[in-house]
């Protein structure tokens, strides 16, 4: 335990909640969970009686390691236990996956609700794990009952088949945001200064001046509010310098027509 | 356009976005994207130039059928263009879904920052789309080039790969919880109300009670924070007036010692 209160440290977070598969029919969705936990940063996978055995040998070794596809390290580092309080032995908080209402009075949560709650327990040295049950049935009761409370997802009521690496998927996705505060992983590209409104106004100038001789601003009385509309459509853009730049050019292209192409022609001529 | 200001109505936001697959590889994948978009009541799907064909005939529709699993309504009602600017010409506001920057200057966004935005403008009649490219190589930049802003997913970066369907499925998650102000589908099961403090304290008196007679607050000094620390780990449980009658119940055997069968068989005898 190296922290309290809001340090919450990389260390304590960096593996993240277990991912319990509670008796799992399929090698190859385990494979598909690992990839799902690969990509949001949990690293604790544990198997309570997988039906098709442990992945990591045996013949369906290949299917499962083909499903995690790059995530292959967290099928070797896997936990494998007969029963389930084995498998939470260690743990201090559990929460079961279900989902529908399964008859048993504990707290109600969704993953955008539960994964602050667990990245701050965790970050307090706590120690917490995610049951998931067998693919057609999802956890039995008694699963259930040695949890602290529920986790379910908001989903569509007419079609809420999630399957099992979905749900993985899910769950390791908010707690990604709960305990890295998710930002996109990139920003703006090819940052351009937002323009000075000097050189914004500066190009409205030159615009509105080419218009103006082009006859655009008709009939007279309507000229304030057209310049206005017209100002606001640019403002909208939150334009930057190179942008202004570029719009510039456009104009003086579109008022000038063709750069001279006589004059370079007559240079090439010189050589 | 039914609705302004905060007047999300149903019929707005029921479809939501257009999610548009451009040049998807496989049909199978097309299946998986119709099923995560099911989850979670996205409706308009859009097909750009499929490299396996029309997933509704030919050789890949019954790969595409399964892996659609209960949604193949979606792959019924799907919509083939030629070309990306005929898929998105009908729509007000375009999210292109990238992984890496893609050295466009655009405004970036992740799921959870882009899908209120998204629901509140679907709610004032916007049509939006999003797009998400072939599954080897994502969109090309013209295609982003199209796009109003970027989305992104905040993965674990040593290990970013989410392929097609999990894309789809975390995008159609936020969208579904931003356009329904998700909640958790079902609460508490067997509601017991909370047990009134009066009861409790009640049962507080009886425990003491019987732990003071059979010895357990010692030594005596001790007994006052003996009996907070007591108290607290109760309260801490938010007994409900089952909880409280079904703890009462066990203090009374655990005194008492099994309930008097004597009585009973005297009772038979009599028959």
């Amino acid at each position: 335990m190296t922290g309290a209160g809001t340090d919450h440290s990389r260390e304590n977070v960096a593996g993240g909640p277990a991912i319990i598969l509670v008796r799992p029919q399929l090698a190859v969705n385990i494979g598909m969970c690992a990839r799902a936990m690969a990509n949001f940063g949990l690293s604790d996978l544990r198997l309570v009686a997988p039906r098709e055995g442990w992945p990591r040998e045996g013949r369906f070794k290949d299917e499962a390691e083909a499903a995690a596809a790059g995530a292959v390290h967290l099928l070797a580092s896997a936990k494998l236990y007969a029963t389930l309080p084995e498998a939470v032995a260690d743990l201090n908080f559990i929460w079961a996956t279900t989902a529908r209402e399964r008859g048993q009075c504990k707290r109600v949560a969704t993953p955008a609700q539960a994964m602050p709650e667990n990245a701050a327990r965790l970050a307090l040295g706590e120690r917490q794990g995610i049951l998931f049950g067998p693919e057609r049935t999802g956890l039995a009761n008694d699963d259930i009952a040695l949890a602290d409370a529920i986790l379910t997802f908001p989903v569509n009521p007419a079609y809420a088949s999630l399957n099992l690496a979905q749900a993985v998927l899910l769950t390791g996705y908010e707690w990604f945001q709960a305990a890295h505060n998710a930002e996109a992983p990139f920003q703006l590209a090819d940052y351009s200064p937002p323009a000075p409104r000097e050189m914004i106004l500066s190009f409205f100038d030159y615009l509105e001046g080419e218009l103006d001789r082009s006859g655009f601003f008709r009939p007279a009385g309507k000229a304030p509010v057209m310049r206005r509309n017209l100002r606001n459509i640019f403002h909208r853009m939150h334009l930057s310098e190179q942008d202004v730049r570029t719009l510039r050019g456009m104009v003086v292209r579109l008022v000038e027509g063709p750069r001279a192409l006589v004059t370079r022609r007559a240079d090439d001529h010189q050589d």
